[in-house]
Formats: structure tokens, sequence, C-alpha cells
């Protein structure tokens, strides 16, 4: 990785200057110890600048229509003279190296205001990895002037809960097949949403859609409410036609202001504090411990004693732990 | 968690007493920093008794058939007097409690048997130990003279490839509805298997499950194989009637008889072996860091301050990896 200056880089984000954002996200999703040490000191003089925009996760299955709907949703948000950013948390591309937000072509417009910043996933490390750069990038895209951060996930398993624990408000699209086992373990995954939308309600699916609609309301009364006395509402839309859309974005503004006044909101944000800081402690010692030369080297020694049958992996990680409690604080 | 007798534990274990490997597997699953090091104990006296059996990872969609699939796989192979145990790796258990394996329902035959292991998932933690433990698990299971660890894990991203790089053999389950874009991202998964089943190849879906064959054929013979000069079969089955499931498992052996004459076998669980140590010395030390009393008292003191504003998560890791390092090795 090349030697970033941070004076610049801070005040490039500041002044919402693009490159230096994706600069500034590049060295968040460095995993070297000495990049994350300048990542969390410009992340820290970029703090007080933090926290003023509406954080939205998006999710679904693949083909349910997110992109298209960010598309919509994004040149809807941007028409009102807000800046709008757009990342992505994808589990399965710590090896495959990606596959949502590959296709920008989906987001053809979007991609070419001025006023909008699309970012792919990380790629490498563990999903916890992937969701503490995410939560570090929706940072420096609020102090990059960012209104409206939106993060879209694949609809499957931890993910979801991780994106969830980022955002202020989860948005959960639907495909218009009601009753389809496919969709029907989204239980848990329902409780974390505050709308659902049933997409693709259009060109002779208006009647599954509503049917699928109302499938998901029944299936939401049986379940514990996200917040004491609220309602996941469950709402149609096309995100290609470009139906629903902006009445989504004034739903979302109301169940925001909602939040807000009786102090939902602020506890979350507090939550998601916690939770951050949990996971960049892991980080940082675990960056300390495999960055450290003696580790390095009984990790060489350690590996081949296991291939060659003279050691085993619990031997092996209690060595290497002890070699770290031996010279970490030397 | 209760206090075990190591030397009981480990003798009954060894001895098949399904009891004792259900208390070992929970000591593996426990995250107390010295149930872990009574865990890695157990473990390293059980080591020369593991490696023994057939690990084989199954993964599909909800609904694709696995529960009933590995019933009807369960049942024939011990039928031939193998002993089979069936664990879980559920990526949404963490927060959920599992979706999958807890439906025992659909293997009320299997589970009835006295040479059979059926364990849900372990709850609670990151993906990444959830992993480890079942790592472990797989390993207990060995010790306890099991011939077959069937590890199950439901069709979704990361969650694929943990299971994949802990098993011999990798077994895909497709739904009979080929072109459906709900599985056409599976791209990346695919490449990870050694069989693909179209399952529910009956009751008038023969016809599209012979479709959906043909293209899933088609799509591997675009992708890279998974060893050199192998190539990933697809076949028919219907698990529901027991149709293709004897010669599905005849195939496993026949192919796991020629990764283990080229040698793919030894340096795939060699791989494994060296996964493992990472995974293991990782959480290893996280638990002394969060057990160490000098960090519990600074999480609790820093967590007030970042809810009252006086710091920020940046600050607070980095003081509390500092507090670590400073008692650390006292
Ligand atoms: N009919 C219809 N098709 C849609 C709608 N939204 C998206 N699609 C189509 O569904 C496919 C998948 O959309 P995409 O946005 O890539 O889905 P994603 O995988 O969830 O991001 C594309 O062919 C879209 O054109 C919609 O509202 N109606
Ligand atoms: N027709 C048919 N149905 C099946 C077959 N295998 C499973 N099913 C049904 O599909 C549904 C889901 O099966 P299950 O084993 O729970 O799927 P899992 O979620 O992948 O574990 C159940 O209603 C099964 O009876 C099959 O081979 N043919
Ligand atoms: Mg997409
Ligand atoms: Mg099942």
């Amino acid at each position: 990785m090349k030697i970033f200056d941070e004076a610049a880089l801070v005040s490039g984000i500041r002044n919402g200057n693009r490159r230096a954002l994706a600069r500034g996200i590049t060295l968040v999703e460095s995993t070297r110890a000495a990049d994350m040490e300048l990542a969390q000191r410009m992340l820290q003089q970029l703090m007080p600048h933090t926290g003023k925009s509406v954080r939205l996760g998006i999710t679904g299955v693949p083909g349910v229509g997110k992109s298209t709907f960010i598309e919509a949703l994004g040149l809807h948000v941007a028409a009102q003279q807000k800046r709008v950013a757009v990342l992505a948390v994808d589990p399965s591309s710590p090896y495959t190296g990606g596959s949502i937000l590959g296709d920008k072509t989906r987001m053809t417009e979007l991609s070419r205001l001025e006023e909008v910043f699309i970012r792919p996933s990380p790629t490498g490390g563990t999903l916890g990895g992937v969701s503490r750069k995410t939560r570090e990038s929706i940072l420096l895209c609020e102090a990059a002037g960012y209104d409206v951060v939106i993060v879209e996930t694949v609809g499957v398993g931890q993910s979801e809960y991780e994106v969830a624990s980022m955002v202020d408000f989860f948005l959960m699209l639907m495909l218009p097949n009601a009753g389809d086992s496919l969709q029907g373990i989204k239980r848990g995954i329902m409780e974390l949403a505050d709308l659902i939308l049933v997409n693709k309600a259009d060109a002779g699916f208006e009647a599954r859609a509503e049917a699928a609609k109302r499938e998901y309301s029944n299936a939401l009364h049986l379940l514990r409410p996200k917040y004491p006395g609220y309602t996941t509402e469950v709402k149609l839309c096309s995100a290609l036609h470009k139906n629903g859309v902006a009445e989504a974005w004034e739903h979302v503004q109301t169940y925001l202001a909602r939040l807000g006044s009786d102090g939902h909101f602020i506890q979350n944000r507090n939550r998601q504090l916690i939770h951050w800081t949990r996971r960049l402690t892991e980080e940082l010692l675990l960056a300390r411990l495999w960055e450290h030369p003696d580790v390095k080297t009984g990790w060489d020694t350690e590996t081949a004693r296991i291939r060659s049958g003279e050691t085993t992996p619990v031997l092996a990680g209690q060595t290497l732990i002890e070699t770290f409690r031996k010279s970490y604080s030397a």
C-alpha cells in the first residue's frame, strides 16, 4: 500500500473529494497494522464530523431488485439536492471477489451523478472484518458530507444482522411469490426489518404481489415488533418502473423522526458504537498478533511441524500465543 | 458451565458414549477461557484417534431437501453398519438460536438409531467461531468412532466456504428449476462442489430436473474444475423417495478414493489443519483479552465514556489493547 499523507487525506475527505474518500476507505480496508493505526488516527480526526446522515440498510435475495431499487431511490434522493453514498457488504466476497455492486451496470444513471459515491464490498477477511470496515466507511462518507448512506447486502444469514446493526433503518425487499419456501425461513430476518417492500409489483405480478403483501403482514403480526408499539409495514413497489420508491423514502423519513423523538434512534446509535468498539479492539489486537516478527517466525515453524505430524493445531495455537505474550510487552 | 472430569470425558468419548460426546462438544462450544483450555487439552488427547471418518459437507437453499436427504443417506449408510454423525453450521443461529436441524422432525427415523448422533448448530459467536467449533466437533465425533460425519449448512455465502474448508467432499443440492435467478448466483459456490444433486426429481418435476441438470452441467464446464482433471458431476435424486441416494454415496466413495490416490485428499486435510490453527490461535487470544480483569474493568469504563461522548471507539479500542499489553505478560 502506498504512503498516505494523513493531513491531506483528512482535509480531502472533509472537502467532499471523492478520490480522497475512496483512498480513505482503502486505508480502512487494509489489515496491515500500520495502515490500521493510520486509519484510526484519520477516523479519530473525522469523528466530530460524522453521525449526520441517514444510514439505510437494504437486503433481499439476489435478483429481487436491490440494485435497481437503489438506482431509483438514489436518483430520487439526489434530485432533492442530497448526496448519496452506496456501500456493499457481500459475505461471499472474501473469496469470490464480490458479487454485488460488481453490477454498477444496473446503476448506470446513478453512478454518473457527481453527488453520488458508489463503493463495492471490501474483499478479504472475515464477515466481522468486512462489517467493521463498512461501519468505518459509513463514517468516512458522513465526514465527506453525504446525506444518505445506503448499505446493500445480499439476503443471507449473518451478514444481514451485521448490516442491521450498523444502520438506522433496515429495508427488506421481497419477491412477489407468497408462500415460497425459499423465503419462508426469513422469520429471524423479518424481525430486523423496519419496512418490507414487495418489489416487482408490475407486469402482471400485481395480484401475486398483493397476496405476498398480505402474507408478510400476517407473518409480521406473529413476530415481536422491532420496537414496542411499532409495526413493520409491508408495501408494494416496482423498482423498475420507479413506482412506490418516493413513498418508501417518505416512510423512512417519518419513521426515523418517530424513532428520534422517542429515544430509540440515539439508543441504537450508541449500541452500534459499542459493537464497533468490540470489533475494532479485536482487530487491532489480531493485527498486532500476526504482524509480530516472533509470531511470524513461530507460525512458519509450527505449520511446518503440523504438516510433518510433529505437533497439532491445539499445541501450535498455544505455542503461538505464548510467543506473543512473551514478546508483546517487551 | 459445570465442571468436567477430563479423564472421564476423554474415555467416555473414546468409548463412543453419546452423552460424553455431547458434553465434549458443549465444552468445545464454550467461549470461556478456562473451558477453552480444558477443551484443547481434551482435543490434544483425542487427536491420535481422529482423521478416519468421511467428512461430508451438504449445502443448498432452505427447502431444497437437505434434512430429507440426510435422513435417507444416513439410513442407507447406517444399514451398512457404519456410524453416522450429523452436525450443522447455521450462520443465522448466533442470533436466532438456529434454524437448521431445529427440524429433527425431518430426521425422525435417523435420530432414533443408536449408532447415529445429531447435533444442531452451536449458538453464539461469529461465523468464524461457529466454524472453529464445528471443525473441533468433527474431530470429537471421529474420536468417538463415527465413520461418516455429515456437516449441513444453509446455502448462503460465506458459511458454505467455511464448511467446504472442513470437509473431504462437498455436496450441493439444487432445486429442479433451471434458470432460476435465485440460484444463478451460485457460480462461486458451484466451484466448491464435488457433486451437484438436483433434488425433487419426482412428482412431475422429472423433466424440469433434467433441464436443470443440463444447465448446471453446462455452467460447470465454464468454471475452473475443483481439481485439475476432475469434473464435478450433476446427478438427479429424490430424497423423499430415496432415489439416487445410494448412487450418490457410491459416487462419494469412488471420488474420495481417487482424491486419496492422487494426493489431493491429504493435501486438503493439511490445508484444513493450518486454517484451523489460525482460527484457534485467534480465539484463544481473544478469550484471554476479554477475560482479563483489567480489560473487563477497562471495557466498562470505556463504554460508559463512549455513551457520554467523552471518547470514541477508536481511542477506546487503543486504550483497551494497551491495558491488555501492559498486564498480559505480568
Ligand atoms: N419486473 C420487474 N423487474 C425488476 C424490478 N426490479 C428489478 N427487476 C429486474 O430484476 C433483475 C434483478 O435486478 P437487480 O436490481 O440486479 O437485483 P439484485 O440482485 O437484488 O441487485 C433485473 O433483471 C432487473 O431488471 C421490478 O420492479 N420489476
Ligand atoms: N417432492 C419432493 N419433495 C421433497 C424432496 N426432498 C424434500 N422434499 C420436501 O421439501 C421440503 C423441505 O425439505 P427439507 O428436507 O426440510 O429441506 P431443507 O430445508 O433443505 O432441510 C419438505 O416438505 C420435504 O418433504 C424430494 O426429493 N421430492
Ligand atoms: Mg445487485
Ligand atoms: Mg433442514
